[in-house]
Formats: C-alpha cells, sequence, structure tokens
C-alpha cells in the first residue's frame, strides 16, 4: 500500500503518518519527491483498516497494491481447479455445455427441451424455477415443482441439472432436487447468499454481476471459497453499459483476462450477453476463442410462448447448428466438444 | 405494447401475428406504413408473456408503453406518501437528516457519534452491524451486539434508529433493536429480501442499486408495497459509471425525477454518492435544491481509525457547517430543517 | 511515479529497472515489500515515457502520482479566474445564465426567443448555426447565415452571443460574429480544434464529453490554456451511462470537484443533461447549489416546431420562473443572478 | 414513427396532434388504449423534425421505428462489401492484419518494425505521425516526417499503410503519403472531419468512439458515405465503461452486430480494446470467432522505449505466434489468413 502525502506537507505532517503507519504494525518506506512525498507500506495484516488513512488531512490518497482476492488466485493455486459435477467435468479439456430454457415451465416443456439439448450435445440442463424477476407482476417460476420437473428430466435423459437459487432458504430443498446451483448477477454481491453456499459443497455456477468489476467477482468468489467450498464455477453474462442494441455488453476480455488471474474454470453466457438470438452463435464461437471452458445457452422449441427470455432464446435446430459451429473453433483450440 | 414487424414480412405474416395477439385476449390496431408495418396491442393482463412475440421470426421488436410500475406510481396515488419512522416523519415539509458512522464499532464509538449528530441537528442515527463488504477478509460488523449498541446510543440521544439488513433472517432481531431497516445497493434486486420486508410493516430505506436503472428501481420498491408494506423510502447513493474521480456518479436528475413519478420520499447518499468528505456539503445542498426530503450523511470523529469509508465520512464539526449551510438552500426551497 | 515489481521479480531484475530509471534522468527510492518490491520514482521531465516501463516484463504496472493537468490547476493559480465576455463575466459574484434555441432557424425566431430570454435575465444568448448532429440526414444549421441572425439579435437586445464551432476553418468567421465559441461534447477530444481555439484569444465554452473524465475535460483545457488562451469556461453538461429514463447523467459531483481541483469558471447545462423539459428547473436549481459559476438552458417559445432538441427546451414563461426559483438558491449561496 | 399521448389526455388533445401530424405531410393511424392512445405516424421525409412532437404537452413520448441508417444498411445493399487499399481487400474471404507501433518514432524504428510485421504475415503497416494524446504535455507526433518514414516503409517492405488524420487541412498531405486514413476514436463524431473524408475517396478506417452507440457508429459512417465515399472500414476499438482492470471494454456483440446490420467490412483493434499484451492473443482469435474482416494490432520491438502504448504493444515474436493461433480460428471459420 502506498500513502500519497498533499502538496505542501510539512515534515512534522509526514512523521507524523510514518508514526501511525508503524503504531499498526507496518513497516515504512519514505520517498521524497519534488512535488510530492510518499511513503510506502510494507507487511500486511488480513482486516486492517488502512484505507482510513485517506482521512487524515495531510494525505492525498492511498493506493492499493496487492490484489484483493487469495484462494481464487493462480498465485495460490497454479494449477488449473476441474470442478466435477456429478461427472460432468468444467475446466478439463472439453468444452461444457449447459442449455435449456429460462424458466421451467411444465414438466413435458422441460423434459422435451431436455431431449433437444441432450441430442444436440449438451451436458447439462438449466431451467429456473425460482426466478428472479425484475417486476413482481412477472411469473416467479413453479418453486419445489419445478424442481421436480428438472430431476425429472435428468432421469429422462442423463444430462446433469443447474437451477438459480434466490434465498439461503432454499439451500436445502436445491440440494435435494439438482447438482448446481446458479446465483445470479443480481445475487453477485449478496454476500449472506453466497456464505450459505459456501457453507455448502454443491458446486456453484456464479453469475457476474451487472455492474461488478473482474476484481469484485473473484472477492464474491472467496466469499464462496473462504467458507471451505472449492467448487465455484465462473460466469461472464454481459455487463451494463450504455449500449443499448445489445441488453448487455458481454465482455469476453474478462474470460481472458479471469484464465489469467485465477484458477477457476470459466464460462460465458451468450444468450444472456447479447438478448439477441442471431448474435448467440458469433458469440458462442467468441467466447471460447477467448479460452472458455463452458457455455451457458438458452434454448427454448417454442419461444414465442416462453414466460420469459424468449426473444433471446435458440430453437432447437438452430441450438444444433450452433454447437457444430462452436466445436469447429473448440478443435482449432485444441479442446473437444 | 406495439409491435414493429420486420421490413418484408407480408401481410400473412401479419395477420398470423394479429391472430396471436387476439388468441391472446388483446386488441390490436394495424398501422401499414412504407417501410413497416406495427401493431397496437390494446388491454392489459398483469402477467401475461407479451415480450415473447420478440421471438417471432417476423418481428423486428416489441415496444413497452406503459411505465412497469404501479403502486408506487404517481398516478396511482397523487398525493404524496409520509413516512412515519416513530416519529420522525419522511416527505413530509422538514427535511430529514440520517447521521452516523458506517460502522458500529464499540458503544462507546456509536454513543460519541451520536452525541454529536444529534447535536448538529440529525433525527436520525445510521451504522451497520451487519455489513456487505466486496471482500470477506473485511470488517463485517458486530451484529447482535451493534444492534444494542444502536438501541443503546437511542436511549441516549433519542435519535431514531436505521441499519442495514443483509439476510432475510435478521428481520425479526433487527425489528426488536431499530426503528428502520435498510436494504443496500448490493442488494437493491434482491427479491427474496425486498419481499420479507415487505412482509413485515418496518419502514425501509431502499437504496439504488450501482446500476440499477430508475424504473427497476420503482419496481424493486414494487416488490415491497406489493407484499402490504407501504412505509418505503427511496434514496439515491450514486451510480457506477466510467468516472472514477469520485466513488460512484450521484444522480441528482434521478431525485427530481423520482419525485414526478412516484408519491414516494426520496433521499440522498453523498457520502456513498461521491466518497469524498469535501464533496459531502456542495452535493447535500444540490439534492435539497433538486427536492430531495432527506439526507444520509456519514459522520465519524476519528475517520482516520474507522474500519470502513473513513476517507467519506465528515467529521462532527465539519457536519454541523455542512448543516447549516444546506439549511440554507432547504429555507429557500421553502423547506425546513 | 510508483514502479510496482511483479511478484516473484528477482533482485537482478530490480536493479535492471532502477538502472533504467536512472538512465532517464531521474532518482529512485526502494521499498522492498513481503510480496512486492516498488519502486519510487522521482523527478520531472514534461514529455518523458515513463509509462513505458509497464512494458518490461516484470513491471506489474506503474503509477501515477500527479494530476495530469497544471495551467487549470488551483496549485498553479490559487484565486479564481473570472472570464470576460464583452463585460459580461463568468466566474464572479454573479450567476452567469446563457440561453436560447438548440439552433437559429430564422432571424425572426432568434430575434423572438432572444427578446424572451433577456427579459426573464439571461445575459447571454445561445444558438447553433454550424450543428453536430448525429445523422447527416438532420438539419445541419443554417451556417454563416446563422451567425448573421445572432449578431443581428445581439444588436436588437445587447446579450452576448456564443454558438459552436465545429471545424478549425470556421474559427475567422465566427469571431467576426459572436463573443464566445462552444466547443461541442463531441469535440471535447477534439485535439486539433482545442489547438485553434487556444491559439485565438475568444472566451471558450468547453462541454464536457460524452465519456470523458473530469481529469481528462481538464486536460482538454490544458490544450487551450498551454496554446496561450487563458479564456477558458467549463460545462458540465451530462455524462453518457446505462441510464436510459434522462438523456444523459448531469453529474454534479463533477461541477463541485471542478471548483476545488481547478480555478476556471464551471456552468452547467441541464438541458442536455436530463433532456427532459420537467427536469431543468430542479437541475439548474441543484447546480447553483453544487457551486456553479453559470447555467445553459434550451429556450424555445415554439417547441414542437423546433428543429432539434424540442423536448428539452423550456418556454419562455416556464423559464422565466426557473431563473425566479434559481435566484432564491443563488441568494442562500450567496450569490445573486 | 408512433407518437404516445400522456395518460389522461382528451379526444381534442389527441385531434389536435393528429392535425399538426398530417399538416407536416404524414399519415397518421389512431390505436385507442385502455391507459393510453397512440398515433402511428407515417410516410418519412429525410429531415423533418418529427422529434419535436415530444414537446407538445399532452404527448409522452416519441418512439423511432426506422433505423437511423441507409447506405451502409444491409438492407440497401444486401452483397458485402470488399475495400480495396491498393491491393489489399477488406471484407473478402482472407482476414486483413495491420501492425505497426502507435507512433513512428524515426524511420529506423518504423522500417524495422514494418520488416517483423511484414515477416510475421501483416499485410498493412500502422503508425502515427499526427497523434491525438489525451495531455498536451505528451508526444505530438512526428508530423510529415513521420508519413515521410511511413511511405519508406512501404517501399522497404511493400505493406500498405495507414495512419491517422486529425485535422481536415491535412487531408491532401496524407493522401500523398499513406493508403488508408485512419478516425480515430476521439473524432468519431467530428461530423466536419467525417464530411472532409467523404469528399475524398480514400480508404477509411473509422473507430468506434469510446461512447458510441452501434447506431451512432453507422450513422457516422453515414456521413463518409453520403459524401461519395464508399470506402469504409468499421473498427470496434472498446468501449468505455465501469470495468478498470482493461483499459476499454471490447464490444465483441458489436463485431457481429455490425456484420447482420450493415455491408461494411469489420476489423477489431484488440490492442486498445484492452490495453494488455497478454489479452491480445485471445482477443484476437475471439474478434475472428465473432466474424470480423481483419485485425488491427499494436507491435513494437522495443515497447519499454516506446513513445507511447508500450504496455499493450505485441514484441515481434508474440506477434507472429498470434497470428498463427489466430490463423487456426480463421480456418475453422472457413477464411484464410
Amino acid at each position: 500500500m502506498i500513502i500519497v502525502m498533499k502538496q505542501g506537507s510539512t515534515e512534522a505532517d509526514v512523521r507524523e503518518v510514518v508514526m501511525l503507519v508503524e503504531k499498526m504494525g507496518y513497516q515504512s518506506h519514505l520517498s521524497t519527491g519534488v512535488e510530492r512525498t510518499i511513503i510506502g507500506v510494507i507487511g500486511h495484516k488480513d482486516k486492517s483498516p488502512i484505507q482510513a488513512f485517506a482521512s487524515l488531512d495531510t494525505v492525498e490518497s492511498v493506493i492499493p497494491i496487492i490484489k484483493p482476492f487469495k484462494l481464487s488466485s493462480i498465485e495460490m493455486k497454479p494449477e488449473r481447479t476441474v470442478i466435477d459435477v456429478d461427472g460432468v467435468a468444467f475446466g478439463a479439456e472439453k468444452i461444457t455445455v449447459i442449455a435449456g430454457p429460462c424458466s421451467v415451465e411444465s414438466e413435458d416443456q422441460i423434459i422435451r427441451i431436455a431431449r433437444h439439448v441432450k441430442e444436440a450435445g449438451a451436458q447439462m440442463l438449466r431451467g429456473g424455477a425460482y426466478k428472479p424477476r425484475t417486476s413482481p407482476y412477472s411469473f416467479q417460476g413453479l418453486e419445489e415443482e419445478g424442481l421436480r420437473f428438472l430431476r425429472n428430466a435428468k432421469q429422462e435423459t442423463g444430462l446433469r441439472t443447474v437451477t438459480e437459487i434466490v434465498a439461503i432458504g432454499d439451500m436445502d430443498i436445491l440440494a435435494e432436487y439438482v447438482d448446481m446451483v446458479q446465483i445470479g448477477a443480481r445475487n453477485c454481491q449478496n454476500f449472506a447468499l453466497l456464505k450459505a453456499v459456501g457453507q455448502s459443497k454443491m458446486p456453484v455456477l456464479l453469475k457476474r454481476g451487472m455492474s461488478t468489476t473482474i476484481k469484485e467477482f473473484l472477492q464474491a468468489a472467496e466469499y464462496i471459497l473462504s467458507e471451505g467450498n472449492p467448487n465455484v464455477v465462473l460466469c461472464e453474462r454481459g455487463i451494463r453499459t450504455f449500449e443499448d442494441a445489445t441488453r448487455n455488453t458481454l465482455d469476453l476480455s474478462a474470460v481472458a483476462l479471469l484464465k489469467t488471474w485465477s484458477h477457476l474454470p470459466v464460462v460465458a453466457d451468450p444468450s444472456h450477453g447479447t438478448g439477441i438470438r442471431e448474435l448467440v452463435t458469433p458469440m458462442c464461437r467468441a467466447a471460447v476463442a477467448a479460452g472458455a471452458d463452458g457455455l451457458t445457452v438458452e434454448v427454448h422449441d417454442r419461444p414465442e410462448e416462453a414466460y420469459s427470455d424468449g426473444p433471446q432464446s435458440l430453437k432447437p435446430a438452430d441450438f444444433a447448428a450452433c454447437l457444430t459451429e462452436t466445436a469447429k473453433i473448440a478443435a482449432a483450440m485444441g479442446r473437444s466438444m
């Protein structure tokens, strides 16, 4: 950490800050410049409030040097993590594909779509049973009934299942029915929920928040890891920007950067990332080319009747074509699909 | 709702969409333009998935016409709502001032600061007992002990108290100790939590999310209102933008716009909105001039020792000066403080 | 400037960087931390490419310490600058008001509106003759004829005039007809244009770009100042964010921050900042309360016939009411209007 | 265009708007809904100020239906445009690669780097002679001398050349020395400059502005096309968002979307798009997988001595490796490199 003194601060001012720094158990190194004096602060204690130095009248700013995440960092664990979801791996040589509708709407619907996506090559089935909807007047999900339909779809097709968790109290019931829980973008910094899933051992698909920086995203993962659950898959799903032609801006640089900063597997969600059906296939290809370990794609056989997210859902035939095209990119990357 | 057909769509395409619209119980009005045909859709049913029309291959886009909130809208309730927090009013003629430290750090600290802010003119005391921190390694709050210190501070000073809720399970204990619960920016779209506070009758200070649009913000309020709790105070606390000289970008247009769209009281948080102590007073003045009904300000008597948010906290003397200056603006607005 | 070495860099790596730093004429100060070594770099030469150190394989990052603007900074010139525009002052005790239509549409129109805004209390008349329009198919302005109408409006009313410059070649003709040139948001980082207006002595109203940071904005001003023209008035006019209920997000914190970082006068443009007529008056009040030295407001007596920006234009009577309300805030700030 | 009347507007209000619409030469279609009346407006005249309807007190909003670009749209010209730059094609089967340093620093430097990038497989050489720098105190380019060095580099290597234009007056001299002009991000909406390059026939590399929407970007291209110059290559180079781990957010969805909306070739700039050397290769791969027709990459053989942009420049060996990897993706896309 570096403390930058204000222009015009006196030697006494500097001495006072140095004393405070050392009183807190750090060492300090002084650099007296032409216009500014800076104080390097050495030593680290996890929870210390060193940012508080910025409160001193004589201090201009405090600049952190060390990245604010540990367990998720590649320095801490240089070998890549492979996460097992009932036999399906994330982070291995093979690109993992999650597919399915936005919401579970009926048993018939989810089993029908599960068959389609299985046939096209997906390994996992997605479908929301508890839906975090912007409006309280929108469809909120089938809840436990939806979970049961998901489990039945697994029995019919062998696809592993993932569904979103929206409240801590639902953890047990989700563990009973599905193989992986998803933390949605709006709950990416719901720290109480992160801690709760951290206390289980269930695999977690952690979606980046709409305005969560990459560093904050890894700190969100850190909440889960630090509670003892190492099974975190990161998911880039688009960030909120000024651009309104697409629903979000899919940040594929984040995929590439996460792969250099962290050992955790990274998947991309081109459906929510773009919100436009025609862009899903190009962005699946691009995500794999950027280094993604997996994809999550919304598929619906009757999108015009979907309760939510119809416009961004692929139809089964288009999804099959998407995977065929993306598989060529995977092969060019030395991976399979 | 308006459905815009793709360029080149045939009469048969249009007829098919019209049939679907009418099958769903709506009326349709056709406008055939030079380049595009548009279909006006009339009639409204709350939960219908009309957005799904955007999934049809022949449809270019679906444009909603009606604002997506109801109970919070000024059309629904033209007279302004005044919310009572144990005798302190939000939305009345008098500007309501909430002040206090970011976190409750000790009984001595919170009582000391409570006395300062009471003397300067605040009516309510803030202080976090359960802290939503970006890093799991940062100070997480004193929890129930912190709540007890807040209650003692109320007994000492008479200030009403507000603290943040981060998990549904904490609702009962918060209700026991404090007068108002705060939903923080990161939980603004934690719909499970919104429903939970909606099922109580406790006054709620609902902070806008970092990337929540004004419409989404009112829909978040709608979650609380539609569960039966009318006691919602909206709080603009800065949005996340590209600008990095300030911690967030305090969106005072949102304050003015919320006052024209909604009957709910609106307060502003210049401390989190700017993250810079020197900007708190000018932005308190500006918020009141924009029409805010209240302010929430971080105050700490020893900011350099604060566990969090020291750099944006005012010292007691500066806070008193801030209120003196802001009171002049309030008077110019025909309000008191 | 501070150079942060990568984790795991050797003593030899550090020595090599230090040698490079010193070869370039700087002094270096070393701080060897537990996880990182940092090198403070002291001494400053204006055009040196020290950022290039970030290119070294052993270096993690290079952190600048000094603010990147000089002539516009308050450290360089602690007394506030007052800019004279043919007898009208910006930055003095009195709030300066610029008003008028988006575009000059006809001689009758501009003189008619000039009389209205003069009567309401404006000191300057705005109106575009060369319009920077997003689409080439939109109205592009009356060009020299528009300038002539502006000059006639000045003769009729005494109002000083300001109009936008969009090309270097227009500098001479603008100087002949108007009192002040405006650099629009889209040209805020058109450095060739900035240099050209810097080489004249004409007062300049420099608008912040839609995605220009506050630091970059002052560096844009620095282009004009460093060419020898000290007559720069800064104008906050809203930045581009995810929020789409307003045309832009008017950043009033920027007004307050610019007043602490710079000695230059600052005005605000609530018309472009919000794009919504109903928000103009509240944001005029708020801007003055935040410390703005002036306002620029779009006024049109027949906004429904305006060639551009009708929806955000005030009608004359509303403009007069706006100034009456804002004057109360100015008085509360100890200023006149 | 659709006019949405305010809730509560009377029949007389609606009649008045309809009369105005028809007076302007449009046809209108009425849809009277439960809560709102909407008026469809049919017929189109290029420069008409129909947005002005939003100014009427009885109108809530005006919604445009037709995309605001014409000559660049795929509806206007369904076959893809191939642009010839002295024998090098953009938009053909082969991916076009532009490479070189940020700035031309010396004759030796540019020829040295030209040889490196030629050997690695680039077809065009980039290098700034007139630099648009954020600070007036940064290196501003070698100007005409730099152009001469670029021409010499072409003579030595056969690489076609592209350099940035920053002022209208430089058009002739650029045409003399280089094969293609670049409009930089900061000048993307410098409409006077767009018109000037539109009046020549020189190929133009048009970079997207930092906060330019995709629609605005195509309207910027429209300025060039509508002046008679059809030789426009679009370049996605990253947009400005809240994310600060990367210099910009490279928006590859924009690449895919531009290819569906427009017939113009699209290239991507991963160097400016990310600002991080390690991310350039993954994002080159991803851009080609998203459908880009070309790439522009910053290469420097001594980045630590570069006058600008060293940290994002690839060294020649890394650039060669980048192209080898990217060529595999191109092959998977059925294209060559």
